[in-house]
């Protein structure tokens, strides 16, 4: 019932890391990520015991894969989500059958009445992390990289509860011990990168990160344990690093990933990893599920950053002509117009002026600091605003 | 040299269309579009005969190909472009090791640019469309569909200037003529459907289309003959439902496709295309060369269009306080607010007002109206900016 990924060369980041680097398409995956490997596993080892229906609390990739998982096997299923989800993921999860409900702020509030409604109803809570059956579902892709990666040296694998980096690196390293199994965690939320580095339990505090499904802040034991014992290191990434590798992912892959699933690819290219000279590094690519919202934000400012776009907001007195000017002295240094509006109305100008938005594609920043001087330098004021 | 891409399910199309479709992601190849195909099958054809090296004149995919398969083939390569062509698209066959060179305002005066440079080199032109190698190259996506899709019943396929198209359908139909191979142009630019309508060949207007790879204004009388007799049909996909489909493939099927490459998905959901009932029909993603700054753009526009968006400008009297009890209302109306911006300076304000941007995320578009009625009744103007 799941898709076997395929795994895919990308001459960008094995020339940045100089070491060869392929990815493992997770976010092709039925359900938008890896997340469908532990449910399906979970059912399949609960068989009969199933059948009064499973729950789970969450806010996003689990509940999608356990309602994905529970309609195949044709078991009712419940989610508990929290009351600020994403309407998108939500709805989701409805469309594959379950039953939607909405409590509490966050995901641990999820869980404890997600417990508490197995406790009473019968139905058997799926844990999204901290349970074998679902650790054992994630390491296909670890069985699936064995069979399809012929010289396999490191697996690069995102660390939220560390049920994907476990299962992984147990199905990897019980057939090739000599493979390197290396987690990533989001900056700001990582709490077993810390637990591992000092050896005790580490909470993390609130935090909000764009590898927003990274975020648990207390990894259960079960899992942390298996961490300590068959992962190699635990790194980190910035949110800038995941931000610029979900666009690098987007213009040379021509793969949608969402935060949580570009982190290896930030610790690679950010040099957080130290790669194996010889043979193939793998990053697993574990999901995609990021509304085209979130995907413009990035996109938009990776534009800005690179000089590729810019904003500026000036004033044409409001004479015949003036406007034409303004837009041909552009047109000249060789910035392509993209949006010009009037922000006339709405505002009162006492004046006898107009202000204008420009929205300028330009080839560098180089270029667009080229294109500025030529507004100033003929007597418009221009404000960058982004 | 060319990667077999994966065939990927898509439920989302399948529930909308009635049938099973699936999706070749051939915007997953290296350099991003089928185009290497046909280059890497010239060469071939070419081999000592390619020594002093090709060229050809191309806005884009062609171009990538061509300098990638000449690198793989260690011949050198040059590349015509227009003076207008994105820098992204001209630096990338520069990376390839191509020489580029930057003359006239369309693929058109390249093509004779390339041309000329040929007689007088001694290198050998690769049309990017008009040469039965290059049809045969493409071909070998219909040779994989045959193999990989068990009960192929339908192919839909782009066509701008008939290569892919051509290619697909003789490879496929020589071994299942009952197999149906439809054609899809952008309706922008559309003479291939018109020549086959009419029976005369018919020459395309300048259009400015999303689907730009497509836009090639007048087919070859080779592919315009080889489309006659192969393909079923020719139809044609508005410019909005090309947007849509790249914005469904984004989010649903996690894959970035270039315009060109989703007028099929297009046709599809729009219904233009009658699938068979029984059996698969697989569409053809011929490429996912796109800027990161086109993808925000229609990802913003899909989510205005949604109801996820909304853009107001409104004022505020310029008084402490004012400005949060603006905030407060829209948050009590259950809208996120991603971003407010002061629109104080750069105008001059001579009242004591202030104007404020207000950038909202909104469930729906009823919910959008219920977060505008609630601005509107407290008393401020609110004008939707988009």
């Amino acid at each position: 019932m799941v898709r076997r990924t395929p795994v895919l060369s990308s001459r960008t980041i094995s020339d940045a890391t100089g070491s060869r680097v392929v990815l493992k398409a997770e976010n092709l995956q039925r359900t938008g990520s890896f997340k469908l490997r532990g449910a399906l596993a979970k059912l399949a080892a609960l068989g009969e015991r199933s059948s009064a229906g499973v729950l789970t609390g969450s806010a996003g990739n689990h509940a999608q894969a356990l309602a994905y998982a529970a309609r195949a096997r044709d078991v009712p299923c419940e989610v508990f989500m929290p009351t600020t989800a994403a309407i998108g993921k939500s709805e989701a999860a409805a469309a594959l059958g379950a039953t939607v409900r909405l409590v509490g702020a966050n995901v641990y509030d999820c869980v404890a009445a997600a417990r508490e409604r197995a406790d009473e109803s019968g139905m058997t809570l799926v844990h999204p992390f901290d349970d074998p059956d679902v650790v054992a579902g994630q390491g296909t892709i670890g069985l699936e990289l064995l069979e399809d990666v012929d010289d396999l040296a490191a697996v690069v694998v995102p660390v939220g509860g560390g049920g994907l980096a476990s299962g992984v690196a147990i199905a990897v390293k019980s057939q090739r011990p000599e493979v390197k199994i290396i987690g990533v965690q989001a900056e700001a939320c990582a709490p077993v990168a810390a637990s591992l580095r000092t050896g005790e339990p580490v909470v993390a505090g609130d935090a909000l990160t764009i590898a927003d499904g990274l975020a648990v802040k207390r990894p259960a034991e079960f899992t942390l344990g298996l961490m300590r014992r068959w992962l190699d290191d635990v790194v980190v990434a910035s949110e800038d690093e995941i931000a610029e590798a979900m666009v690098l992912l987007l213009e040379r892959a021509k793969l949608v990933v969402e935060g949580a699933g570009a982190v290896g690819v930030a610790a690679l290219l950010a040099g957080r990893v130290r790669v194996p000279e010889r043979g193939t590094t793998v990053t697993v690519l574990s999901g995609g599920n990021v509304d085209a919202g979130l995907l413009a934000s990035i996109a938009r400012r990776h534009e800005t950053e690179a000089g590729r776009r810019l904003v500026v907001l000036t004033r044409v007195d409001d004479r015949p002509g003036m406007l034409a000017r303004l837009l041909a002295l552009v047109a000249e240094r060789g910035a392509n117009l993209v949006e010009v509006s009037h922000v006339r109305e709405g505002i009162d100008l006492h004046v006898r002026e107009t202000a204008i938005e420009l929205v300028l594609e330009t080839r560098s920043r180089q270029h667009a600091r080229e294109v500025l001087g030529g507004i100033a330098d003929a007597g418009y004021e221009a404000r960058v605003l982004r």
